[in-house]
């Protein structure tokens, strides 16, 4: 990546903290290249006294290491003050196609990602205009969050949805990788487009299945960083 | 439950072992209390010398413990000699419906349980009368798994299926029961009669859902101990 996409990284992330963020707010803090950047400035606006009463809730050891760095008090989804709901999260994605579908999972962190996802009133997607598809998982493989013991029957089915799975291997660690919820992952690269929303519920139907990449149904507002440095959006339609 | 019934689990899982068990079979270990009676009678087949070179898979610690107890070898559902395949699984249910869809976790051993019968040609299912129903779900609660941080939000998500949860707490540990795979698992009662495909379908579409105790896809022969003493049987029609 051009350090420049870098840069565009970082003002997109900046931009939804000072946008979307407001005092009060219960706020799922996303993983990745980008939402770090959202990380850091929702610290920062806080350190300045510019918003106060912020809850976070991490979906990643990444986003809570970034949080304690930043100053930002975590709680679990499930404590009282937060109650299992968000006002919003703010997070990355690995693709996004024109109907707002995503698949997120570079990180591994998928699973909390949907969670926290699955729980928040307002979803805000940033990213880079590189992410931008006609169609899912072809340029880059659907993470599936699997427990090891189905890692053979698994691909298997997985193959027979017209996926090539494949086991992320770790760096600086011998063998898989390990997820903070201590499954493995399986990165499966398609050759045809196919249906998101049917697809998503198909691999979770697997047996062995925790959770997969395919995000259809949390209505994003995404906000995109062009190449250009501008930045551009995709709004949502109203949330039922 | 009557000493006579107790009987009975045992009489119809050492038929299972006695009628469908064959040498070279890589076979399901289920987990329960009729499954453990098929699997001490497999064990004295092999002592006996009437049967050689089983190869079994364990649904659960329990199950892996009595195959052990019972001189079974135990093999990973992915060792290259299993590779991923089972010639049969026995195994037990928590309740059957008329169609042959179940209910299993009880034991709290439904996601391995899950891959296994995933795994094999033919799943065959020793229970005793108690455990037919005309609805699932009713009389006995639903087994789901979860990520423990997905406590709440998958509580709030079952309640809009229709169901309560409840998250199944320990004996002999403090706080909830945590699963072989390090999951906790919520009991989910209905009241009304719902259906099995779709209900198994949309619990597990809920971000943080591991896997549920509903079992409708294993076209299962169901063996049947009678209060009278005798066996009935549901066969399975042809399997695609």
């Amino acid at each position: 990546m051009s350090s420049d996409m870098s840069e565009h990284k970082k003002a997109v992330g900046e931009y939804a903290a000072e946008r979307f963020i407001d005092s009060g707010m219960r706020v799922g803090l996303g993983t990745g290249s980008t939402a770090v950047h959202f990380i850091r400035r929702l610290g920062e606006l806080i350190a300045d006294g510019d918003i106060s009463d912020i809850r976070g809730v991490s979906t990643s050891s990444q986003s809570l290491l970034e949080a304690r760095a930043a100053g930002i008090g975590v709680f679990d989804l499930d404590d009282p003050t937060v109650d299992g709901e968000l006002d919003i999260v703010v997070d990355g994605a690995d693709e996004v196609d024109p109907q707002r579908n995503l698949t997120k999972g570079g990180g591994g962190a998928l699973l909390m990602e949907k969670i926290v996802a699955h729980a928040a009133r307002r979803v805000v997607i940033v990213c880079d205009e590189g992410k931008l598809v006609e169609n899912l998982g072809i340029g880059f493989p659907i993470a599936v969050e699997i427990v090891r013991e189905a890692r053979l029957t698994a691909s298997r089915a997985i193959q027979r949805l017209g996926g090539r799975p494949q086991l992320r291997l770790a760096q600086r660690k011998m063998g898989a990788v390990i997820t903070d919820g201590g499954h493995m992952i399986l990165d499966v690269a398609f050759e045809r487009p196919f249906d998101p929303v049917a697809m998503e519920a198909e691999i979770n139907a697997i047996p062995g299945v925790v959770e997969n990449g395919l995000f259809t149904r949390c209505n994003p507002h995404v906000i995109v960083a062009r190449a250009d440095g501008e930045l551009s959006e995709m709004k949502p339609a109203a949330r039922s």
